[in-house]
Order: C-alpha cells, then sequence, then structure tokens
C-alpha cells in the first residue's frame, strides 16, 4: 500500500496544464515552506506544490494522482499541531490556499457558503458585520484556515458554550480520491438522510477526500461579554472550581486555565507586564457573553460566589475593552510563548469536566518523576489541558526514548479517567502511534475500512491516522 | 449478499442457551407484534424474536448470527416512521426492551449513562429532578426508546433551539456484527482521535452495530417557559413569520407550524374542543424558555411585534400550565390523528428555514395536480415540515402507482431548495428507493462501503437506507 510513485517530470506537466505554471512549485527553496506545520520541528520535504483554484482542478489533480498512485497531502495555512498537514511520504503537497472566497452570506437563513482556504478570523469578521456569529475561535483564529477547522473539528475557547467546528457544519462539497465530487449533505437544520458523512468528514484530517466548499450555520451575534480573571492558591482549586461553576447553573462563554507559568512566558515573549502575586498557583479566565448587561453582572456575582466557595484569592472583573483585549492577548499567546526558543510535544488530552484536577495533578506526578518541564493551560470548560513538554536541558536520549513511556502513562490516565488523547487538535503523524492505549485494533481496523471505502489506493494524506 | 439463512430449530436453541428460555419468542401471536412498527400498514414476519439482557448476550448472539448468515433486526420501541424495525428479510428480531436501565447520572460533569431502551420521558424526567434537561423530544416521547432515538438522531419541536439526539451523545458501547464490542469515543465533550465513529453511528439505522449503552450529556434545565399560538391568514404568512422571528434575533425553544385541518384532526380523536376561526389559514405554536420571567416576557413581545409584521390574525399567549398543556396535547396527537382510520404515508420533508413557504406552497400544487389530500404540520424553526398524504378514497391503482411520482417531484423540490427527504424519521425502508433522487450513486457507494467495513455479512438490519 505505501509503495508510492513519486510525481515525475511528466505528472508535473500534468499538473500544470491543470492549474497552470504559475500555481505548480518545484523549486526547494519554496518547498521548504510547505514541508513542516507547527509541529514540534518535524519536516518532510515534498517533491511539488500543486495549487489548484477551483473544484474541477482539485478533482483532475485527484484523478491523476490516484492513476499514478502518487500521494497527495492536502493543506491548509499549515498552522496544525499534530503533524496533519506533513506530506511524510514526500509526493504532492495540495494547498488550499487559492480557495479563499466567502462566497455567500444567507442572512435569511442564517447560513454562509465558503471556500476551505478562507482564514477563521475573516471569516469571523465577515459574518459579524451582518449581525451573526461563528464561534469557532482556536488559537491560531488569525491565521487557520476554515479548511484545516474541519479536518480536526478545532475547538477554542468558547467551546464550552458553543461546540466545536463540528456544530457549525451543514454540508460540504467533497472531491473523492479518484476526483468523483459529492455533496456531503443538505444545507439543513436536521438531516437523517443515510449515513452523516457531513460528521464523518469532519475530523477525518484529509485522509478521505478534499473539501472545496463549506455550508456553515450560524446564530445571531451576542451583543456583550463580560470578563473576569479569577486567581487560586492552588492548581487544584481552579479546577475544582470550573465544575462548580457549571453545577451552580452558569454556562460561561470561556473558562480558561492557566498555570502561572503561562502567563509569565507570554507577558515576557509579548513584553507587557504582568505581575503573579506571591502565593498564586494557577489562574481562571473566564467570559460570560449575551445580550442583557445587566443579566451578565448577575451571572458575574453568580460566578464570583463560586470561585471564592473553592478558595479564589482575588477576581478581577475587566475594566474596559483594552483590558479585555490585555488578558486575550497574554492567554493566546501562551501556546506560542511556552514553545519560543525551546523544543517541545504538546500533548492534547482531554477527560470529563470534573475529573480536570484528577488529570492535572496526575500530569504533574508523572512529569516530575520522569524529571521534565510541562506548562500545563488550555480549556478547562471542556476538560481539555493542552500539556507542552519542554525539552529544556534534557539529553536526546530520554526526550526521544523514555519520555515515550511517561506520555503513555498520561494517556492512559486520561483514559481511565473517561477521557481521549485528543480534544481539538487531531491525531495526524504524531499522536498515531498513542492510538493503541484507548482503543483497541478492531476499531482502528474499522477506520481503516472506511478509509479503504472512500480512498482505496491510499493516496489522500498516507500516514496519518493508524 | 441477501441469501440468508432463516434460524433452525439448532439456532432458536443456541438463542436459548444464551439468553434464557422466557426470552425467546417464536409463538406466532407474540411474533405478529414484532412484524410492524408505526410505518403505514406494513407488516414483515420475524422467525424468532431474542430479548437479549446483557452487552455479553448481545455478542454471542450476534456472534451466531454472523456465523450463520441470519439476518438480524434491531428494535426499539418500534415507533420509527420509515420501517427501521422491520424484519423486512426474516429472521431475528433483536429486541432491546429488557435493556431499560439509566445507569448513573453524574451531576459533577453534567453526564449520564443509559442503556438503550430507557423511554425518552423517563430519561427527561429522572435527569430533571436533578436539575439537569435532556432536550430531545419526539412526538412518540412517552413511548420511544432512547436507541432509537441514536438511530434516526430523532429531532422534535425543541431541536430548533437545542438541536437534535445528535447533539447530547458521547459515547456508546457498541456490538458489532462479529460479536465485538467497542467504545466508539469516550466521555467527553470534544473529540478528535481519528475518524468520529459516535456522529457516524448516530442516524445509522441499526445497520452498522448495536448500541448497548449510551453516555449521554446535559444541560441545565430551563426553569420557566412561555408558549404561544399564533394564527394566520394563509399559511405562506406563518411561514415568512418563521424566518422573521430569527431575524429579529429571537431564538424560541419551539416553532411549530400546523394546517387547521392538523388541530381540527386533533381535537376530534382527542375529543377536545378546539375553534377554528373564519379565514384562518395556518398556526405557529412558539415557546421560549430561559430563567427569568421578565426576560421571557420581552422575548415574547419581539415576536409578537414580527408576528403583526407578518399578518398575524391573532396572537395568544398560554394564560396557565393547563392550558399550555391543552396547546400541546392538540399538537402531539395531530400525527395519530391525521392518520387515524386512514391510509397514509408520511414524508418527513427538510430545507433550509427561509425556503419553508416555497416548500409548503409547492407540496399543496404538487398535492392538488394529482389528486391527493395532504396535512402538513411540523418543525417550522427547523424547516422540517412533515407531509402527511393521505390515501381516503383514492383508487389503489393511484396509491401503489402514480403517487410514487408525486413522492419524488416533493423530494426533488426538497433538493432544488437546498434539503433533502428526511430530517428526522431516517431513511429505513421506506424512503430508501427516494434516495437516488438527493444523492449521486457513488455518495451511496460510499455508504454501502462503510457498512462492509463494519458488516462484512451484511447481517445487520439487511433492507435498509440503500
Amino acid at each position: 500500500m505505501n509503495e508510492f510513485c513519486q510525481p515525475s517530470a511528466d505528472d508535473i506537466a500534468v499538473f500544470r496544464t491543470i492549474v497552470g505554471d504559475d500555481q505548480v512549485v518545484t523549486d526547494p527553496e519554496l518547498l521548504n515552506t510547505y514541508s513542516k506545520d507547527y509541529t514540534e520541528d518535524l519536516r518532510f520535504m515534498p517533491a511539488v506544490v500543486v495549487k489548484p483554484g477551483t473544484t474541477q482542478e482539485v478533482s483532475k489533480v485527484l484523478a491523476h494522482c490516484n492513476t499514478m498512485h502518487i500521494p497527495v497531502t492536502p493543506r491548509g495555512a499549515g498552522t496544525g499541531l499534530s503533524g496533519g498537514a506533513l506530506p511524510v511520504y514526500g509526493g504532492v503537497v495540495l494547498s488550499m490556499e487559492r480557495f479563499n472566497r466567502i462566497l455567500e452570506i444567507d442572512e435569511r437563513n442564517f447560513q454562509a457558503t465558503v471556500e476551505p482556504g478562507v482564514i477563521n478570523e475573516v471569516f469571523q469578521q465577515a459574518v459579524r458585520e451582518k449581525g451573526l456569529f461563528y464561534p469557532p475561535d482556536p488559537a491560531s483564529k488569525g491565521s487557520c484556515f476554515l479548511g484545516g477547522n474541519l479536518s480536526h473539528s478545532s475547538g477554542g475557547p468558547r467551546a464550552v458554550k458553543y461546540g466545536t467546528t463540528r456544530d457549525y457544519v451543514l454540508n460540504m462539497e467533497l472531491v473523492l480520491a479518484n476526483g468523483e465530487v459529492i455533496e456531503t449533505g443538505a444545507n439543513t437544520l436536521k438531516y437523517s438522510t443515510g449515513y452523516n458523512l457531513t460528521h464523518l468528514l469532519i475530523g477525518s484530517e484529509g485522509t478521505l477526500g478534499v473539501i472545496t466548499k463549506i455550508q456553515f450555520r450560524l446564530i445571531p451575534h451576542p451583543e456583550q461579554t463580560l470578563l473576569m480573571l479569577a486567581s487560586f492558591p492552588s492548581p487544584e482549586n481552579a479546577c475544582e472550581a470550573v465544575s462548580g461553576i457549571f453545577r451552580a447553573g452558569c454556562t460561561p462563554s470561556v473558562c480558561e486555565f492557566v498555570e502561572p507559568e503561562g502567563f509569565r512566558l507570554s507577558s515576557t515573549m509579548l513584553n507587557i507586564p504582568f505581575e503573579i502575586k506571591e502565593g498564586i498557583g494557577a489562574y481562571l479566565l473566564i467570559e460570560v457573553d449575551g445580550n442583557d448587561l445587566n443579566n451578565l453582572m448577575l451571572d458575574c456575582e453568580k460566578i464570583s460566589v463560586v470561585l471564592d466557595e473553592f478558595g479564589a484569592s482575588e477576581v478581577l472583573l475587566a475594566q474596559s475593552s483594552d483590558e479585555k483585549e490585555y488578558f486575550w492577548k497574554l492567554r493566546r499567546s501562551i501556546g506560542e510563548a511556552t514553545k519560543h526558543g525551546n523544543v517541545y510535544k504538546e500533548e492534547d488530552t482531554v477527560v470529563p469536566r470534573a475529573e480536570l484536577p484528577r488529570l492535572f495533578s496526575g500530569v504533574k506526578e508523572i512529569s516530575q518523576r520522569y524529571g521534565f518541564r510541562t506548562v500545563c493551560y488550555g480549556h478547562a470548560g471542556d476538560g481539555n489541558l493542552h500539556v507542552n513538554i519542554l525539552k529544556d536541558q534534557l539529553p536526546d536520549a530520554f526526550w526521544n526514548g523514555d519520555l515515550d513511556k511517561a506520555i503513555v502513562e498520561i494517556f492512559e490516565l486520561c483514559k481511565k479517567l473517561g477521557g481521549t488523547i485528543s480534544g481539538e487538535h487531531g491525531i495526524g503523524y504524531v499522536q498515531k502511534k498513542y492510538m493503541p492505549v484507548v482503543m483497541p485494533e478492531s476499531q482502528l481496523q474499522l477506520m481503516r475500512g472506511i478509509k479503504l471505502a472512500f480512498d482505496p489506493r491510499g493516496i489522500l494524506n498516507p500516514g496519518k491516522i493508524f
């Protein structure tokens, strides 16, 4: 299966005919950009990058590659954290960067038709201008593509109230490996018409087809938000408080957990001040949203009572939009700051919300026992904790050897707590070896069977998931 | 593929050993109950009904049937409207009626672990006692099983605000055709760990595996509801108003459309009075919910303004819980009343919300042209219109002949408007011949490929979907 062909000069000439000379990249220096994504320091060189501009061009490129058995790695903005866009078998990188048009914002139906190369934040802003809301907001929203968001069912801070990308996709246009074009569903809020291919495709990481058009549902944009930052003496207090907030009947639109080290790193990188007071062990960043400011103030009061009960040392309410932006900037930069100038691995652990304290303390116990440093932060309201493992001065032998055992222990803990190994980053290339920790071979076999039905020759994003 | 074996005396003896003598039904009179569901007047006799009580028993029964190539039709409460539970190839009906336990309501995580034979309303009430909310509420909620709800991703009136069954399922325990037992996901709010088998299974109508345990997510129960009944001079006015309500920034928890004939039939069947005033062409039943009654009153006022704009003749606000129950009783009985003493076919048309007026007038035009009577009602907020076609005194030759052409026209209209042929009832047995109206052969081929990966011998609910 994996004995792929690399594109020959003839194949590349075919690609040039299909998409135009300018849209085929073979210059090694330019290819380099497409050899990596945001995952660790991994690199795999493609033989060629092809940039189609229409569905028909995608179809022709795939049909040719399918016939010639050339591997094709579809690529969005390359901001993925599991190596999903890495061309591990070389071949063609199919860059969707030219699919960057918002085709329609349908204000009558609260829907939008979008190409997969549109940047998440560009789309959010475009619909907001019509009073509409597209909630999924991964940290990379300023650069990531919507097609990539579908490929992993990306979440972000607001998922706790609004769900992930999955919850906003109604339908998509999909090019199959053999070049056939289908729609996966219909443009309707409800769908019970055979197997739900739309939902199967979401999270399939470019291994089942290439998305060329997306139909989103949208919701009315909430008019107001309030943002609070609560500090706690211990991470366990903070984690316990998260579940308490929901049990008190509050549904915040954001509920993020940050270790002090996270804010320290981001404030240093951004060169903006942030004082970490003596004895602070963790923070929660909590937002509420809605249309009535008085109601939101009541929500904040109710939440404050819970935070106090769980031992919060201090609760700050952002007093202006500048102050909100200040907190958000610090929060969103943690990922980048943590990895800045260090080698790292990021794990996307997820457990039921109330198990977060046990996950956190388990991760710290494991990292201490193996002797490495972790910075943890993430979407506490969803039980989704990003565990950044930092190499610092650790020997390569450990980093490439025993560290794996520690990661397996972390994932076994997730499994034990009812969770799994990825909440929103996907499996891609770097997590696939851990799949057996959370699922039996028979389940992987089902996934391989699905893959076979969609892509019998296995040309689409090979080397990923299983 | 379809040359199945019927269970022999030896096979039945094996079933008796697995589940116990009492749980195997062969008496023809008792079998009769399992030969039908709520779909038209269709009947198919099974050879035997087997009632397992544990996952292991399900596993053993399936493993035996798989080896012997005996068809197995999993069955919930038999309230389906597309013939999903009809044993069209005879063989075994696998009744899940003994899987009727709520195993855990986890108040810390807002989750519940439930067996598939629990009745929807029983589950709703059990979680409500803990202040929690399980929103999906199909009209058959008093008798339908949660497992059946998963099999079609059932909706109901509240789907317009809260989504369908799909939106509340986190994970399930599944027995594969060969008897292997897997979990489809994890008990987490976010999941990006390989192909999403949970979402693939939802809506797969018992063709991919037998669900033996369900992990639901729950939400806090809203404390208050207000209910309004608006009457309109024409159905088109009412349909236009639906989209207007959402465009005005309101998200009602229910937005149902009813033709006057629907209320006339249900009030007659129930023998409770309901006056249909002169010149009324349609009704909307609209509910808002939340925790603050003052806010809900404001919502109702806002909605009333929209209803007026679209020409509502009258808007009634239910003044007591008795009056609410009165309206609900009338609404929920329409399905049964429409079919009462008549032969019928029910179509589960669905389009983008704002296309509802065009769907409704198209359906009426088609029915007039072909000369049959329809009663339409349903979940207008979702663009989901149930079209009941009544046989009345029409000749059998038309009913079994040209009527089909009319149904195809209705479904072609759905497709043209961006919709499809089933929003919540599923395809099952009666709609499968219409699948090519909305999808190409290549898409059906993908579904068959998925089926093959899960159930290579095709024993699970054969004759359904494709």
